[in-house]
């Protein structure tokens, strides 16, 4: 996945309504009507930030049947996953981190710089 | 995490000259000017991309010390790999739906429909 792509993926993902829209096909295919009906939203709004999300590949609209149903496609999300994985260790570094503190308080170090 | 804050967040990795300073301080804390280096930008362009890191909560910066060294915050890194997780059995759920197929073909159905 190119560095753009990874860009424009993020960049449609930041927005709660197009994270809702995704949720919601999470639990399958929909068409705009049915993507539209918990938002208090006119249907070219919604049909808006289907664009970003289907421009950003992170759905696809069967050109097939007249209402279009609306699909999610996982790949996006996963190059995602993918990026962020690299960070993994620094939250889990600092959970460790975290932990000697504790362990550091427990002992009566209220400093935790004993170690 | 708020909603918001996840979208601050998001919008903030949206953008390949961001996610590579990111990338530079994973390797330790670092100045403006150490993370200007790379690139072919102003100190103040790099600034005002350190300014959306540090409001969605990416980094910190240091108040003491007179060049403020920022500071990778793994937080808000945790929420988005958080938010994302929900939907890793899509890929691996695609992944197994496409060893279904490979293994269809292999009984000779080229389309994968006798399942």
């Amino acid at each position: 996945m190119a560095p753009d792509q990874l860009s424009a993926t993020l960049a449609a993902l930041a927005d709660p309504t197009r994270r809702g829209i995704l949720a919601q096909l999470a639990l399958g295919d929909a068409t705009v009507s049915d993507l539209a009906r918990p938002y208090d939203m006119s249907l070219a709004a919604v049909s808006k930030h289907l664009k970003v999300l289907e421009t950003a590949g992170l759905i696809s609209r069967s050109r097939e049947a007249q209402w279009r149903p609306c699909h999610l496609e996982a790949e996006p999300l996963k190059a995602v996953a993918g990026w962020i994985e690299n960070y993994r260790r620094f939250w889990e570094g600092s959970l460790d981190r975290l932990e000697s503190y504790l362990q550091e308080l427990q002992k009566g170090d209220p400093d935790g710089t004993k170690n």
